[in-house]
């Protein structure tokens, strides 16, 4: 595993030597085997955990682990408590939503602050698979379906390569100790209908569905980059005038007879919706 | 149902008021119904059957069936018996392919020779959803997402606007017999465990599961289009001299970091498989 780990790392550039990292850790067997392997290394690293404090005392138990293992290691920790129900209902967006955005922002603040190069998510290569049915399900274009990234602007998923068997097994052969997630929200409603219903059935069609899976994806993401570079010179071709004062080309827009879909996904930096841009689209048609 | 399928062939212009039809009949429930639907209409139409001889007296049963609602209709019968199992044999195939290489190029051959505008075959919307699933268990890259299209070359599908739901209430309203198709193959099996256990499962995620999958094919078919466009300009541009004596050139091949998915697409019709095509690039870049 602590091999794999290293190879892993160095065959995907996620880290140069010299790096400081920033562990994002839940205090779950993924991050906290991801911390011990990284304890294991010469990188130097520190430890964030979110309280999101949904689960009462077991989230402040939780925090007490997370601070525990820093301790023990001897990292910086850095933890902070959100009130994630106000933010969801604030910005009327899901509680799922808000954790996530209350995460991410503060993970880049930290890196700001105190000069993290990269910050490392504990995603194993199950989550993939779970992913892409999660995301078929909800109907979200290539895009989810194109994977989990290695490497992604700062952040880093240097656990990716490992199954959630593997990472199990090692932390039992190493006695890592861990939190059980006892949380039964959506997310975990969702991800356990994937992984302990759905997925076995796929395997009755193909027993090394997830490894398939996870090529399938490789091979999208190769296909999403080719589409990409052809929406950019679509996107070229119907600019009159460029961003910060936009004027697109309407007739350019109707000769091209493209899908929703693909003005959608060039319209994507000014922030519409698919169905503002449907409507945008029948009135362009309706003119004469 | 009439009014549904009139509409959908008028809205997908999938044929002209003096086109002659070849209406290909299993005999299964879905087909039957869309015999009954075009006897509704002034379209000219034949039917064609295969006799695969897979199920012995039943596949007999089968063609005397459609044989008879042939005769009924006073339509043109066409029927052909097929040596499936030693086709299969010969080109070491399975034998749903060779069903499905000797039932088209059949239609085809029907076409030429008694000048059919069109060739109908009865898939329903519900076999979109099911075809997307087992294809992403196969691993067929974007092209298997794209769904079955309403028309393509001379195929047209006329029903592919009614579920499998709608198709049954239609015929026991309209009191239309038809053939239930007793084969277990493994098309059969596989059909069967995405119908009634995988689907029902991803109802539970997302309840208009079907809608979303049945949209989902068409955003990744205009995805797949604008892929094929940037594919086939990057095709252009590595090409020294084009069909029949193809020269590609090695150092823009190289220079362009395209994946072994992207190339395997450019060299489709030279009839690559992709591992060849992984030894061909590796072979490629080993060199100087």
């Amino acid at each position: 595993m602590r091999e794999k780990f290293l190879e892993y790392i160095t065959t995907n550039e996620l880290l140069e030597s010299n790096h400081k990292i920033l562990l994002t850790v839940s205090g779950g067997i993924d991050s906290t085997v991801m911390t011990h392997l990284f304890h294991q290394t010469d990188y130097h690293f520190g430890i964030a955990h979110c309280n999101f404090k949904l689960r009462g005392a077991e989230s402040d138990e939780d925090e007490k682990f997370v601070h525990n293992l820093a301790m023990k290691f001897k990292k910086r920790f850095h933890i902070k408590k959100f009130n994630t129900n106000e933010y969801s209902l604030k910005n009327n967006i899901s509680i799922q939503m808000a954790a996530r955005d209350l995460r991410y922002s503060w993970f880049n603040e930290l890196a700001t602050e105190f000069s993290y190069d990269r910050i490392a998510i504990a995603h194993n290569c199950d989550d993939i698979v779970e992913t892409l049915l999660i995301n078929l399900a909800r109907g979200t274009g290539i895009k989810g379906l194109t994977g989990i990234k290695p490497l992604q602007d700062l952040i880093i998923r240097p656990v990716l390569f490992a199954s959630r068997k593997e990472i199990k097994e090692y932390a039992s052969l190493e006695n890592i100790k861990y939190r059980e997630d006892s949380s039964n929200d959506d997310i975990k409603y969702q991800r356990n209908l994937v992984r302990h219903k759905i997925i076995p059935l796929f395997e009755k069609l193909n027993p090394s569905f997830s490894n398939t899976i996870i090529q399938e994806t490789e091979i999208l993401n190769s296909t999403y980059k080719v589409y990409n570079q052809e929406l950019k010179r679509i996107g070229d071709a119907i600019t009159i005038q460029k961003a910060p004062n936009p004027i697109l080309s309407i007739p350019k827009i109707l000769s091209l007879r493209m899908t929703s879909q693909v003005l959608y996904d060039l319209l994507d930096e000014y922030g519409f919706t698919f169905s503002d841009v449907q409507n945008i689209y029948n009135t362009l048609e309706g003119e004469p």
